[in-house]
């Protein structure tokens, strides 16, 4: 396939919707800006953008698209996963530990492309 | 500039998040099949995607990636942001004059790109 097809070619979109404490945006973004980048290695992962809301209390949106959504279930049941999550996590059990609440919450939504 | 350069550069993002009734998905999915793709020619314009929602209930995404804000807000008021959205404000109008519902509602929220 030429390199420009398969650029052209986005078929499934996942969108993590995470929202973050105020107090906890500095850090957030930090560990994006500092990430690992093994989400680029798996198979069918095309690009992702992390998206920083204009308006307060809005999300932060970090949207990946894939060839099809069977590279993204692959993705989210692999080690690169909870390895590309650690630091997050720790953050959040750290929280939690402490009895606190936890400084960001994310969900998962999953689209697919029907037009460019 | 190189064109490699000008793919990676990504710093404004509109997101127009669309809720449809259900009996108006397959006209707004017809819609943007035969869009007019006069934002394609717009100034600082780069590429759109269109997201169907695999969840019910959930708002299809109009996600525009742009070179900065002013891009964005030139398009909102130019003649080819009317032109491309007449046939829906038509349908919107026609149910309005009926007293119906609108068949869809849209927001539209804007995003500064911190990572890819």
């Amino acid at each position: 396939m030429l390199p420009k097809l398969k650029i052209m070619k986005k078929n499934f979109v996942a969108i993590n919707y995470i929202n973050c404490k105020p107090d906890y945006q500095a850090r957030f973004e930090e560990l994006f800006s500092t990430r690992a980048h093994a989400i680029d290695k798996m198979p069918g992962f095309q690009h992702m953008n992390v998206l920083k809301p204009q308006q307060p209390g809005e999300p932060y949106l970090i949207i990946s698209f894939w060839d099809n959504e069977d590279a993204f279930k692959t993705w989210t049941q692999s080690p690169a996963f909870i390895e590309g999550h650690k630091r997050g996590f720790e953050d959040i059990k750290r929280a939690k530990d402490e009895g606190k609440e936890p400084p960001m919450s994310s969900t998962f939504k999953v689209y697919n492309v029907i037009g460019n």
